[in-house]
């Protein structure tokens, strides 16, 4: 059979069938009050379901005004930490009785804007954002949309600091801290940094920065690559570092890391033989055979957890309890870093 | 600003605005021949627009019956595979002016069916669907569930073999047996084979048994293990197949080849050394630094080509040209097979 020539059964066809008007049809099948009997109720249920009647949702959300369809927003699909969290939040709506649509900007800020209109046009109940780093650096226009939805929304993991609603997300300076702050404490001091220059990069950085104040190690210009996120930013910075006389590396991301350990190898240098190394993600576990990484963990179920309960308070109550979540990551210590204090 | 206080204007709101009736309004904003006058109709779009008047697209598609918006239903969003391909469509749906909203079965049978409702009755303009391992094994419920829909989709990656559709795969079974016709070539005749028991799985198993059949190399039932596309069957797998005298392992997905060679590198065993490894799926290239992995490759820019083409004919043309385009997979070969053949 043809997918595309059927016809769909309308409530016009249920109603010439069972013999009564549209309209009465259409409260029946809306469970909305209507004088008509018992059984010419049931009758039309009967044929509604033998003719396989869909209720046009489209329709129905026009009256009812709900569609128990939540959409997500997120900036790359093919990211493991935006995959892993977009199941995470699918999983809590699934059991909350909301299906999840899932829709990528490709970190275009152009994007999370149509897309927005798009969703809220369609009428989801409400919209998960995780921004694209484009909207990231140039808040205005995303903002502007925001304040112009009619919808709930709650801004995940990316987040402005000054703009009011609800948003959850990780405290990435926290993470730098930790991440640097068990390499001293492991005896370096000379570590070097390759982070990102803006958004979550930049505060990882800005606990990098706090970890070495307290510790009083004066901070080296050359000690600090930026990277964009992506692997071969990790490979050239693994190039400049390895001219330098750094003892261990802080990663901002896992892929940067990816890099990094393809320099070392290339070069024969060994994990945590020649470079100590904390990455942030802890998405290489199941993949690199030789080094087990100590790294920066956030808890991805927790965060979805928490946007998904905001989502489902504004659904039943008129004041949500918190506007912004901020969640603690964690360090994960495993065997990549070496302890070099003389004893 | 609380993002769920404000509300919608309405055509109404506007009707009121300018003075003349909502019915009007209603024309004009969709571009429907009315007798209204010129200056009139731009003061309406004008109005519209500083109101940020939003095109209620369930309203509208009930009257246009188009939503420019087209669904993907996949049956795990973590899986790099399937995050990859979404991508490519996305990417390709964009390009001709169409958004892509994504839903994930979770590999599960009824979630297929009823992600298939849903979406139908938001009025996408069709679907693309990859179904989840469940329907594959359990076909009944599912091919009925299509066989009711009343909108264009197309199957894709995997396809029920005698169901008449729109459908786009990969042949499975010719991948099997580029990868087992390699080993062969390079000397290797005992040859280990890691599958899955259904679906592509099977076919691969089929095509490597089919290559021993060509050089005639009898089948060993001891070197066949069933695993279930998860990597710890794959390390499962390598427990067995390390006691017998196999000097080659196909392995029929990527994720159990990282658990192989897991158990490979527990027991400081090496590739191609101590074995010579042939993979599907070329997923692992970025993390594995030390093993440049033979691989069986399956072209997901292509197969997403193939399905967005399939789609959009439908849109425009009454037959599309073919109803199944099977796409040859490649083998990409690199230094994980020793060549043992004699001189």
């Amino acid at each position: 059979m043809e997918d595309n020539k059927r016809r769909k059964v309308t409530i016009k066809d249920i109603a010439k069938e069972v013999g009564i008007s549209p309209t009465a049809v259409s409260l029946i099948l809306n469970n909305k009050p209507c004088r008509i009997a018992q059984e010419k109720k049931s009758l039309v249920r009967e044929v509604a379901k033998q003719r396989n009647y869909i209720v046009n949702q489209a329709a129905k959300s026009l009256a009812t005004k709900k569609s128990y369809m939540l959409a997500l927003i997120l900036p790359d699909i093919e990211n493991t930490f935006f995959s892993s969290l977009a199941k995470q939040i699918e999983n809590r709506c699934r059991r909350e009785g909301y299906s999840l649509i899932i829709a990528s900007s490709d970190e275009q800020e152009s994007n999370d804007r149509q897309l927005l209109r798009v969703l809220e046009s369609r009428g989801v109940d409400g919209i998960f954002l995780i921004m694209s780093s484009e909207s990231f650096e140039n808040s205005k226009m995303l903002m502007k949309e925001l304040d112009l939805l009619t919808m709930p929304y709650v801004m995940v993991d990316r987040t402005f600091p000054d703009f009011d609603c609800s948003r959850v997300r990780f405290d990435h300076e926290q993470g730098g801290y930790l991440a640097t702050k068990y390499l001293l404490e492991q005896g370096h001091t000379k570590i070097g940094c390759v982070f990102k220059e803006i958004g979550s990069g930049r505060s990882r950085l800005d606990g990098y920065l706090r970890a070495l104040k307290e510790f009083h190690i004066p901070v080296k210009k050359e000690y600090l690559q930026a990277g964009d996120y992506r692997m071969e930013s990790g490979y050239r910075a693994a190039g400049y570092l390895l001219l330098t006389d750094v003892t261990a590396i802080f990663l901002c991301n896992d892929m940067m890391t990816l890099g990094f350990l393809k320099k070392l190898y290339e070069e024969k240098l060994q994990v945590p033989k020649d470079y100590s190394i904390v990455s942030y993600d802890d998405s290489l576990q199941n993949y690199l055979l030789e080094i087990e990484l100590t790294t920066v963990v956030q808890d991805i179920t927790m965060i979805a957890e928490q946007a998904c309960q905001m989502m489902f308070q504004k659904f039943t109550k008129e004041e949500i309890e918190k506007k912004e979540i901020i969640l603690m990551p964690k360090l994960q210590v495993r065997t990549s870093v070496k302890n070099i204090i003389k004893k």
